[in-house]
């Protein structure tokens, strides 16, 4: 008996069964319920990707052909700081939506997220760290875009990509970051250089990158020096050292209108409020200074 | 001895080795490209996340809090077609730009991708798989937001999650497509009965999920007919079945100016290309006739 | 208050609690089973290893250091027939002790061992499967030795290790076993010029690898028959082609005493019964023959 | 042209190529070593099972279906001294025959296995871990069964499981030993006075269970002593506290027989060799004291 009361021929077809209502298609759709829960053995091939317990969770995403899409929309080089202001802005909202993230650290196109050991956020599953992140960071580049941007119009909408790596002990979680901050270093400093001989010197990138080839850090310095004036130690920080993202304790003084019971009129006063906020940081984070000024970072309970 | 020439003492610091120099910070740079090969050791962490060759790869997106968004910004219950279209909109981007997806199936605020069973994208890691989609269909939902919702405001970046499964057989394949198509139907047979109760009887929400409580499908259509004369067979396609995202050839027929070689003057003629586009269909997919009409899906050299 | 009724004092020890009798150790067991529960969280380290459903299970064993147990327990070579059929038991033992093994393929010191598609054992956890394989082969192969090797002693408890692959498809498991079985063929006919060269021509090891350094199958063949008059074809057909283990169903003719109702006394009747055994095989395996005689291995029912 | 000089057809057959060479089966062999090749892909399908860095890995083994296989071989209860030797001296030789075990901890029929931090041993893959534990186990076991079981015949081979897990901090290392020494004292007791009612006092041991249903600790203490006159503190430490496998430095004293230049004879002398060798304690190692004692088993260097 079938929901329009009348009699129906199960039919076994394929791998599975289904029901031919013997007047027509209109109890179709109570069989499609009941089908539903036939199908929903499909649910038992998801794998469980739960991160293992008290390790610190990276994600790491990049953008995905920015050497195109950074030519495309007139980038300066060799930093733009419409652009990494951008993606500090979309890392920002990262932390501010996502939850227990701990530390952020970005240069170029790519930031990383630190979760706290015993983050328990969606049951540590990989995915969701992944995803989360990398689809609240996209939709922010796109939203925020005009933000930095101004006139420069977004011709289309960029993707990126996220890897996910855990980290067992908290000096392996400072060497990741470590890598990250020397990674930042070395490219920064070839760019400088490259982008000096191609701008200045009118070299074509070919002869640019013969030039640089197999130079050592110093001699790349020099070539800023002798050449171009330039003492790369006076660079801006955000450029050298990358952008680091860690929560603060800030006090917020507002205006607040309030109406005591004994006074006729309203009365404003100030009033502080201490927000903890993303806030974002150029220093080193290589030494050990930079851990000992942000305990909390690292702290078990944090 | 250093970039500069000087002596240095290297000092074991940590687990680490630093090196100081004696007279400054100048070659502190060339240190730091030697510590990025020090730090790179933290690569061995990433895990190998390679899916298993000939398997269906699926990759599932859903909206964040959607349920949040869509009253923020107003959708119309139970379905709004601006926010039906953008989903597919952004899904036709999904397709367009990355590899190898064979067919994509959407409903509500969720979108299936199916990559062929022999993709060699990305060598088959799981990571790439589901953030380069859900990434790509984030932006892309801002991008496009202003095309679908005009004057409605987007007024947050929104957020997705999604998951990888994999499925080894076609008729797994084809089950767990029929699934989400079931879900489809029972959930917007539901919510069809639930807005008309609100909406139309003027119940309140809570009093209108009682009433359905416990109901079947056949319940629910009589509902909907003896109430408010409706026939649920006469809903919008779109609306009971989803969307599937699929591949089809299109002849264009575009106006090209030529000159030929004795002739003075262009000519204008007509030309006739075939392109392979990303075309959305609301049929059955639960039924042989789908897979018998769009026999390239599943085709083993597709 | 605790089981022995006196006060104590609970002491923040590291990361966890203890409690210190203040009279002494007597109720240190209570504690003991409460610490149990406390401990317990370390359960959530050990990580799902769950098999993709609808996937061939392929355990292959192989054993450790076999080329040094070998000689030193003075196997022939290229082949000992005791050796190959001790493999051989273990690998029945294995089949008939486990569940759902459906085929299993030995040759030289590995085994591999085919679980059937829908099997839920242990809910398809590769961990259990390996290391239920592994442990039974490697008890089994000390258990049965004496059976094989006679007045040969066991020296010590050989090693064996094991690992885990799934496979989607029929033809991909086809492949798997056709791969071994090259395998098997590649080297049984280099091990027999090479034995022989060493045996009868009194090369060295050495000698009789360089001689044999960059030859064909043809090439062998040609120095077996031309230097020794051995037809490789003739060669047992156990070392050729390994050994296949199937389930197949025999009668067995057993005689029974039984008591009719009317008799006096107790009569012996033949009774026959069918079982299903573990039957070992010399065949080709790699074209279609052997696949169509034993449908049943890749039945899906089966 | 193939082996044998003629020429030979290529046929496409299923999913492959094969090759019929038109006068016979006689160039055969060279296609399989083709052929071999062919089939390889099918390597790929073997997943990356590596285990992340810088973590204990513990592999802990169980026996499969003990309580069966101890009644047939009529196991003393609660405690059978010559099965807990044997599992110990089973233990030893896992220790002494892998690379990396720091420390190993048994009770009953299960033991388990850490491996160090830093191990590099065969990659970290994790099913090499499980699987040279438990065969090495488990061939042992049968090995050296008739030194400790005398003229109790070994019935059928014993079958194993094993697991593996990984352990970030030290702490939770110490937690787990602590969770399987808690385990081993909760049963012990529990065993130590269920076996005493059903052989001293006649219970049935159904009886024996109700009697025992919802006591605490104190209260089979207190059984123990009232009804039995037995003091649990005074029962033998393996049974309370398992079995603790670790290395140590021991002196051995052996003669040599030396020659000394100046002498015609050869003369007897005592060397004292110092050797590293598994030792078992049968300590608590939930407290402090035993790392404190031990300090090398988690020192980041060993």
């Amino acid at each position: 008996m079938l929901g329009c009361g009348r009699a129906a021929t199960v039919i076994a077809a394929g791998s599975g069964w289904w029901v031919r209502c013997l007047r027509g298609r209109c109890c179709r759709r109570l069989l499609l319920s009941m089908a539903k829960s036939k199908f929903e053995y499909v649910r038992d091939f998801e794998a469980d990707d739960t991160c293992l317990p008290n390790c610190w969770i990276v994600v790491r995403l990049d953008g995905r052909n920015f050497h195109r899409f950074s030519e495309q929309h007139e980038f300066k080089k060799p930093n733009d700081d419409r652009a990494l202001h951008l993606m500090t802005k979309c890392a920002q909202t990262v932390m501010e939506e996502l939850e227990d993230i701990a530390v952020a650290y970005g240069q170029s196109d790519e930031y990383s997220f630190v979760f706290k050991k015993k983050s328990r956020w969606f049951k540590r599953r990989a995915s969701k760290f992944m995803t989360h992140v990398v689809s609240q960071f996209a939709s922010s580049y796109v939203f925020y875009w005009k933000d930095y941007f101004k006139d420069q119009q977004l011709l289309y909408p960029p993707g990126f990509d996220a890897r996910i790596v855990l980290y067992p002990s908290d000096q392996n979680l400072k060497d990741y970051l470590s890598w990250r901050q020397a990674d930042c270093h070395v490219n920064n400093l070839y760019n400088t250089v490259f982008w000096m001989l191609v701008k200045r010197s009118g070299l074509t990138p070919v002869q640019a990158q013969d030039r640089l080839q197999g130079t050592l850090a110093g001699d790349k310095n020099e070539i800023l020096f002798s050449e171009f004036n330039i003492n790369y130690n006076n660079e801006p920080l955000m450029y050298r050292k990358g952008t680091v993202l860690v929560w603060q304790k800030v006090n917020e003084v507002m205006t607040k209108k309030i109406k005591l019971p004994k006074e006729a009129e309203e009365k404003e006063v100030e009033v502080t409020r201490t927000r903890t906020k993303v806030v974002p940081l150029h220093c080193d984070i290589i030494g050990d200074q930079f851990w000992e000024e942000y305990p909390e970072i690292l702290a078990e309970d944090s």
